[in-house]
Formats: C-alpha cells, structure tokens, sequence
C-alpha cells in the first residue's frame, strides 16, 4: 500500500485525482488536502481508495503529519507555498512533484535532498511541462542523428477550442485569468540570430511573430519573459536563436496593446475610489483631462489606432466604455481588468478548451540546413476535462507514477528533462491523444 | 555644550556642515562621520569645532555609543540606512533630522518617538523640504486671506544654470545620475480637475506640461510618482487639481522617452556579455534582428521619429550610436545608460547649477477666481557650493538648529509643514538668497 498526498484541489488536479483513482489496484491510497474539503471531495466521489480532507499548509503540525505519512507528495498549491510543502518533504525524506516552475528557495534544496535521498521535481505540467519533456526529446535526438541545433523557439498557448471562439477576440479565460492579465509584464528577453534581445513589457504585445499550426491556421506568439535560462537548462550552448512565447489568435495582441499602452494591467497600486467607478471612468483615467470629446476618440487619438477599427471594435465588446459600475473598493488597474474580463471571457457551458505547443528546430546535418516543426493540438473533452487540466494534471500524475514505481529515484532537484523522465511520459500521454506532429524541410 | 552628530559626508553634506561649523561658537561640537574619513575630514577642513571620524552604520556598538553622547542626529546616509539610526535615536532618548522622504518603517516609530519626547524629523531638504515648507506656508497664507485653494501644482527641477547649458539637452547631472535615469519609473498618478489621472512609466515622458519661469523663459514638466498622498500631508480635501513634476529644459523629455520605449531604463534584470557590448550594440539590443539598414534608421523606424529631428541630434551626441565598449560586466539596462550618460552629462569646471522650483495656487476669494505663482531660482555659487548642495543642505541644518535651540520641541515623526518651522527657515534661507517670488492674477 502506497500513499499518494495530493495538496491543492484547484482548477488542475482532477484529471490528476482521476488518474490515481483509475490506478488504485496498484495499491495506492490517494489523499487529497485542500483549505476547502468540500473541493476535495468533490474530486475524490466516494472512490474507496480516496480520502478528502480539510488541509491547511501553514498548519505546521498537520504539514508534517501528511507528509509524514505519504509515500509521495504531489503539490498543486500556489506557488510561492510549495517551498514549505518541499522543506518538509526533505526533512522527513519524502519524495515531492509540483508542475511548477522551480524557484530559487527549492533550488538551494537540491544538496540536502540528495543528501537524504529525496527526489524534489519540478515543472511537469504542460508550460512548463510537456514543453520540457517534448523539447529535450527531440533535441537530443537531433543530437543522437548527428544534428547541430542552431536555432529553438517553443510557444504554447491556452486557447478556446475551433467552433467555440465566438468573440471579437478569439479568446476566453481557460485557466488562471490573473495571469493572463499580468502577462508580458516582465518583458521577454531571448537570443535571436546570435544577438541578444530585451522587449520591454510596453513592446512585448507590439513585437509579435506569426506562426502556422497545421489545420488551424496562423496564430500570434508574443516573447515570454526569460527564454535565455532555457540554454542552461536544455544543454544548449551554442545556439544562435532561443526564443519561447505565448500563441494566441490573430488581432488579440495589438488590442491587448492598448490595455498594456494605457497602464491598465499594472498591478503596482491601488486606485482611487474603484467601488463607485465606471468601466469608462476607469479607462478615461489613464487619459487626459478633456471634455470635448468622448472618451472613444480621445483613446484613439491618444494611441494613435483608428476608431473604426477591428481593434477597437474588440475593446467595445469587452464594455470598457460602457457606464457599469466596478462595485468594488480598493482594486489595482490589473484587478479591475480582470474583473470586467472575467464577464466576458468566460467559457459557455459546452464550450471547449485547447492547447495549442509548436516547437521549430533548426539545425545543420551533413552541412545542410533542416528544419524541423514539432506541433501538439490537444482539444479538452468537456467542462470537467478541459485540455488544460489534462495536459497539466496528466504529466505530472505520470511523472510521480515514474517515481512512486522506482522506475525514477535520482534524488535531488530535479527537472523532467532527462529520458528516464520523458520517453514514458510522452508514450503515455499518447494513451490520452495527448501528442506532437512532426514536419521537415530542407532549408538550404 | 552641544553634539551634532553628522552622519555621511557625501554630495549634500558641504554646505550643512559648514552651516554648523560657521554658527559653532554658539556652543557646538560638530562630529562628521563616514565610511570615509578622509570625506569627513575634507568637509571640516581642521575648524576646531569639527570632528571627523569613520562611522559604519552597520557597526551596532558604535552606532549606540556615537548616538548616545550626541544633542541631535543629523542623517544624510542613503535613504534605505535611516531607519537604523532613527531607531537607535528613539531607543536612546535623542531628536533625528533628514532630508529624505519619510519610510513606512520611520512611520511607525511615531509612537514609541512620542512616548520618549524624541522629535524625528523628515524631509527637509529641498525636494522634499523647501517645497513643503513655501507652499504650507502659502496654503496657510490663502486660507487666512479666506480663500479656498481649488487647485495646487508643484515643480521642482535640479538643472544647470544659463550660459552652462552647452549641450543639445541642455542638461547634467547635478546630482545622483542613478535617480535620473530611474525617474518615472513608477508612473505618476495626480488628481486634475476632479478627475484621477494614472500614466504608466512608459507615457510619462510624452504627458508633460510646460511652464514659464520669469526670465528664464519656458520649461517642460513630467508627473512625479504619486501626487495624491501630498492632500492628506498638506490637509487639502478639497481640491480639484494636485500635481507634482519635474523640471526640465525644452525637448529633454521626447528625446529621453525614447531610452524609455527601448525599455533602457529598466534596472530589474542584468544584460548578457556587458563587459563587450558595445553602445551601438547596447541600442541595437532592445530592437528585432534586422541587418539591412543601419541601428539609426531602425530605431528611427521603431520609434516613429524622424531620424533628421533634434531629438536624434540629442541622442546622437549621447554616443550611443558608437562602438565604444562598455567594458563591465553584469550591468542592468539602467546601469550602462547611466555610464553612457555619467561621461556626456557630467559638470565641466566651472559649471553652475541651478534649482527652480514652481507652484501654481488656484484659489476662489469672494467669487472670484484667483492664480498665484510662487517660484524659486536659486544658481549655485561654485562646484562646492551648488545649487543643490545648499538648497538641501541650508534647510536641513536651520531645522537641526531650530530643534537644538528649542524652538521646536513637538516629538513624534514630523514633516516640516507648520509654521513654527517653515517660518523661521523661509526666512533665514533669504539670507542666502533662496526666496520665492509672487506673482498674481485674476482668472474670472
């Protein structure tokens, strides 16, 4: 009998709960903690072999009595709580998955977990996840044929599936809108062509490249903030391109330029007054005083876009201009946002989510140039099965099935980068229709 | 027999010092400490009143034991290090002045100052300080007169003086470089005919506003960070318009906002290779990979700018275009513009500078509408005695002496905005001809 500890019962882990559940006969036992038990048992459906309970991480007692207890440790916390779940897991010697992106407190981990032999992985869920595991395959199969990779640019995007992307912007919310809000707000610095690169965030939404997904299309990518530790990462010391982005529709990134152009996705302050305040009054504040024109003309003399333009058209359908009330004190310009978005973009019922991957791969065999696309089109099933939830909470269900089975146990922090990690990873996830298309051409 | 204890002897201290060492058969004992003591010893120049010594803030016991045998405090080490020596002052029963900006943490001695009758006094250079104290004092002069102040706009502006502004930006440094080239960077927010306006960084050097100062003719003004905090601080509720700026010369601010758009004052991460990139490359570096033309027309093409403009002419002559290397490694954006900016900008022999400081009163007085221009221009005397060392320094040491002479004992964390300070200051900074001239009219 093994014990699975599931922290977190949030958007992501019912795929992941379901996934354990389906293989309990493999004598698991899947305990799922949440600061609300009733979303943990709402995942758990009176399985026999899941246990919901009422879970709170900053219990000191209770953290270390679960972890204690638990033959693996899969934490779907926010974030910045993991460094406690990882802390204990080290002390009590216990094994611990997140799909995270590693932070700098886990890392300074990584002596005293091998030192007690426990295996501290990160970033398998879909971006960062999927994205790692599918890269570092091809790449190193590119290596394995004798291939010199000189150029790598990865993007991924959660997007609304084909048929459902019934607004002006071919977008609604299919995960965690604060960040889709607060996107870009780093900037993005990659490596293109031998020179190093810095987009300011007030750039990153205007400095867009156009990419093709067989049968879907062109789709936008705009520079996602530090692709150049990806080298570090993956081995790659002497590419000239590195580059990872985010892919979203056509049209989508210049109108969200002017949210970005406007200060309204700063999250640095709170504004004044924000009960009483209008969608309008909340744009026209980030503007000059002037009445003699509608707020409308002066966005678009301000900005310099045209007021009968299908940018602007999208940004009236959100009803930024219009007299709605926010209704609520003490918001920051990105909280406001994001709260006029989130009435818009919301999935329908019925709707369907999907993620979007493409990696290119340039590199020099044999002096000649070859070009390699590497696309993943996954669409989620429904509602509950969302191509989010599966691709984040699959992998990372995979990934400590890998461990939980000894079939990985290299202790220390780990990334799932490594063969042992991705081959069976991505041969499961295959079960799931969960996989990349590859295409090649001959550059020169 | 009294002790002022002068902490740091850097840019501002010269004048303050010398304040003290002129007034010292008043009974006092001038003790300058500083990580260098040589710094300390060329400010006292062997006046037997004078003391100077090496003084480490982080040095607990000396701190204690040099506090404890001084009549007052007189802090002018960077800001982030007051907070070290204000506690050590309300711990050992002794009164504290500063130039800086008062911190939340200084804050929240209030209590614990008051309780032991210690005077924490905040504030009280030029910019914050001499601007506090002229417009409370002309606040408090309309409010008297039975006027109600409508509107209240405030600039302030470290320049260099006529016949010295001998570069196309007619500009230098004056002062730290390092808080010009971060100047903005947290937008401005300012309340403008009841209406709240918010500008992001990267819109503040585009909403300026221009000023005329008699007989200096016209200048360009940027909103400085937020304003809106400045109606509880002067007990103004009722205002339409509060604005705070920034001074500076005709076309510095287009010319400027162009490093901002590159995004090449951001200082939150550090470049690749600093140590052999270039200032061309450096530009080069925050633009798309294109070879075809040359780094001016492309930025000229990025930016929208002509590349024939003054604005050009001003960077040009900046050197940013040329392959000079920059030759240290690890520098962030903000770092290198500053170095690029530390050889163009610096004062040359010789070279005045100049503090104007503007404000504009809209008050109604028995319906009538009324405007009030207060403005200060005060030129340096020499390189030792600037502008900006006796604009901050002068008004820092009148307000250790009107708390070492008791006649301000109020304790508690201050501001220097009642009259029993602001009078007696104003007045005797007119000695060294710093004073504000009025000018009147009536508006409808």
């Amino acid at each position: 009998m093994q014990t699975i500890l599931v922290l977190g019962a949030g958007l992501s882990s019912g795929s992941l709960i379901q996934y354990f559940l389906d293989q309990s006969d493999r004598g698991w036992k899947i305990r799922v903690g949440d600061i609300n038990p009733e979303l943990a048992r709402q995942r758990i459906k009176d399985h026999p072999a899941g246990e919901a309970f009422h879970f709170d991480v900053f219990n000191h007692e209770q953290r270390s009595l679960e972890i204690r207890s638990a033959d693996i440790v899969v934490s779907l916390l926010p974030a910045r709580m993991h460094y406690l779940v990882a802390e204990a897991c080290v002390e009590l010697g216990k094994n611990m998955v997140t799909a995270s992106y590693l932070s700098p407190a886990i890392k300074a981990l990584d002596e005293s977990a091998r030192k007690k032999g426990v295996v501290l992985m990160n970033e398998c869920g879909v971006d960062p996840g999927i994205d790692h595991m599918s890269a570092m395959q091809m790449i190193d199969k590119i290596k394995a044929e004798g291939g010199c990779l000189k150029a790598f640019e990865s993007s991924t995007g959660g997007l609304v599936a084909p048929g459902f992307e019934n607004n002006p912007w071919q977008y609604k919310f299919t995960w965690n809108p604060r960040n889709v809000v607060l996107a870009g707000g780093e900037g993005a610095r990659f490596l293109h062509n031998g020179k190093f690169k810095y987009i300011p965030h007030h750039k990153v939404f205007r400095r867009i490249e156009i990419i093709e997904v067989p049968e879907l299309g062109a789709f936008e990518v705009y520079g996602n903030r530090d692709s150049l530790t990806y080298r570090e990462t993956y081995g790659l010391h002497n590419l000239d391109t590195m580059f990872r982005g985010t892919i979203r529709r056509p049209g989508f990134c210049e109108a969200w330029d002017i949210f970005v152009q406007l200060g309204a996705t700063d999250n640095t302050y709170v504004m004044e007054d924000t009960e009483n305040m209008t969608h309008r009054e909340f744009i026209n504040s980030f503007m000059k005083y002037r009445t003699d024109i509608p707020v409308e003309t002066k966005l678009a003399l301000y900005l310099g876009v045209d007021e009968e333009s299908a940018m602007m058209d999208r940004l009236r359908w959100l009803g930024i201009f219009e007299n709605t009330r926010i209704g609520i004190s003490g918001l920051t310009p990105a909280r406001i946002l994001q709260k006029i978005l989130e009435e818009k973009w919301k999935l329908d019922p019925g709707d369907k989510d999907m993620i979007v991957m493409q990696h290119q791969f340039d590199f020099i065999l044999k002096d000649q140039h070859f070009k390699r696309y590497s696309t993943m089109v996954f669409i989620g099933k429904d509602s509950k099965q969302t191509a989010m939830s599966m691709t984040v909470g699959l992998p990372l269900a995979m990934v400590a099935k890998q461990i939980l089975t000894g079939q990985f146990n290299e202790p220390g922090v780990q990334l799932p980068i490594i063969p042992a990690i991705y081959d069976p990873v991505l041969e499961e996830l295959k079960e799931y229709g969960i996989y990349f298309v590859e295409e090649e051409s001959l550059i020169s």
